[in-house]
């Protein structure tokens, strides 16, 4: 088992990476002070409750904890503050009191509903990741935790640092292929933005990586979330350096915002995203490296690296105008300098994403 | 103007109490540094906004803000997740972004969502308190914001603590009698736990500030802020001291539970729990007059003392156990050992309680 402390002061908090792990949930509970007079509530997707939930919340009653649990729909539809009232109607049924813990079982939205439920229920109670997907080795780190409005993803939520995060790579197993590379599409822009040498082992490593070799795996897993946790410990509440886990999100969440259900996933529209961070390096005087290493390597994972043809370019820049990065109208963009180099430019013109845009639909 | 501070480190904030000081809005934004560059967004309910809404916008655009506003529907159902999400649409419609700032103007019901909303929007952007009732002196204090669930009261929320207090005692003048009396409760109880000598001072300024004297009403808001400040100063997550400020709240939230609507407001339901807790106090062995002198105080007030007869003891009891000021099923009491002075008692039995309850609707 691989460990690892996110720094944050008296909100510090340790990951635990390892196969198998999920069998010492108890005592991992109670080695962090979880006490076993205040119900437990698992929150998790329908998806992962069918492997993983009888499991866990079996564990736990043997551990001597009451343990409640509620499941939603798995997909992006569950964040939303309707699936919030309905999960505090289950934890007021199961009588959860301020020394409670919410546990999210599952990937991204799972976390960060969870997340919002455990921030804001009675005002905060405690919270535990475990992650299910690949991707959520990102979300899981940092405490922000959000649902969508109608009109806006994550624009209601808040910073809330979970207890613990246990890692259990034993739960990836289940996953879908195309989830596994999308997954794996973080752990490349944890490289990209902060290690060049984690990024070529990362490249090193593809056919490992994409085949789930547990220690591939483990090793990847602990440094994007090394990465993460270093950026997280230096601006908590995204004032400034956070920023830079956005590399490829720009582009990335506008692609999301436009494409139907299912034609891009996270991971993928934002491998797409930072190869046309690269481009817009290189036009503006980066080395030409930063763009062809980067595209390289997501065509070694197997990742899209081109806008479907059929995106309309307008559709693009409209959703990118909406996106909660932008501050009293600057466009911030994150631009790689070099591989495993960044910086935060609050000036780039939007003539010239919108060629980026537009280069990228003739990519290969 | 009287000027205090929240003391809380880096979330230190200002209250500033006087007669006409909206008219310094765009001074006081402007010395607290809210750029211009982001909108501003009102929240504020339909009573509220006949009187206050438009000289608020209006001093604020000429101060050169530009400003959106909201109005929900006067009353506790507006803090819902609903109302939240229509809140959220207006500030995304009105561009709001991370600097932006969302202003309360109004009572504790404004005060709760439009903090929560600022609490929650984008994960957190500022909040500045306008009350515009007397009851508000208590909840703009503090930064407990939330908003209701069907099945629970304040039950999802956060703490959020506003940049600064802005309250003109002139907005009070268009307050129902009732209103006023039920808001001065509050001010009695910050006497109650905290201060004998004020407690003195309020009974004797009775009629003053029933009538809404203008010079009672400023040095009695002041020092009733003034012992919340303190309090939350010491125990900002209400982990322990804060929790004798729901002197009063423990037969009070049970009441306005179990009361039709209107039937009793906050202030005068804690007015008949802060009886309660006093005829607890003297059972336990507390001299007598903790419990003739805060029965006194209220009379001279026109509060009510006495639960009306026709509820039932049971719902009250069983309305009781649910709120959640009860952890792991022990009854938190806050009971005062002296004028001025409280105790927090984790072991009071329900069967007394319900003894006092039974005794409060034979009171006078």
């Amino acid at each position: 088992m691989r460990e690892l402390t996110v720094d944050l002061g008296a909100r510090s908090y340790p990951i635990y990476i390892g196969e198998g792990i999920l069998n010492d949930i108890g005592t991992l509970f109670e080695k962090h002070g979880i006490g076993k007079g205040s119900p437990l509530l698992v929150v998790t997707d329908d998806h992962v409750a069918e492997h993983f939930l009888e499991p866990v919340v079996s564990l736990l009653r043997t551990a001597g904890y009451t343990t409640a649990s509620h499941v939603v729909a798995s997909g992006e539809k569950s964040k939303s503050l309707k699936v919030l009232e309905d999960v505090v109607t289950t934890a007021l049924q199961a009588g959860l009191d301020r020394k409670s813990t919410v546990i999210a079982l599952g990937g991204g939205v799972v976390g960060d509903l969870a997340g919002f439920v455990a921030a804001s229920y009675m005002r905060g109670v405690r919270f535990v990741q475990i992650p299910t997907t690949i991707l959520a080795h990102d979300s899981s780190v940092g405490g922000k935790v959000a649902v969508n409005h109608p009109l806006a993803k994550n624009i209601i939520g808040a910073f809330h640092q979970p207890e613990m995060v246990l890692y259990d790579t034993a739960t990836l197993r289940t996953l879908p292929d195309r989830d596994v590379r999308s997954g794996l599409s973080e752990m490349i822009k944890h490289g990209l933005i902060w290690d060049a040498e984690f990024t070529a082992w990362c490249e090193d490593n593809a056919d490992k990586l994409v085949g789930l070799d547990p220690e591939a795996l483990q090793y990847g897993l602990y440094m994007g979330c090394r990465v993460k946790a270093a950026v997280v410990s230096q601006d908590e509440r995204e004032n400034d350096l956070r920023a830079i886990l956005n590399l490829g999100h720009t582009i990335g969440h506008a692609l999301e915002a436009v494409a139907g259900y299912n034609e891009l996933l996270h991971g993928e529209a934002i491998a797409i995203g930072m190869v046309g961070a690269a481009k817009l390096s290189v036009r503006m005087g980066n080395p030409e490296h930063v763009y062809t290493v980067t595209k390289r390597i997501f065509k070694k994972f197997g990742l899209p690296t081109a806008i479907p043809a059929h995106m309309d370019t307008d559709a693009i820049m409209s959703a990118m105008m909406h996106d909660k990065k932008f501050s009293e109208s600057k466009i911030v963009y994150i631009v790689p300098t070099d591989i495993g180099k960044v910086e935060i430019n609050k000036n780039v013109s939007a003539d010239w994403v919108r060629d980026i845009v537009d280069q990228l639909k003739q990519e290969d």
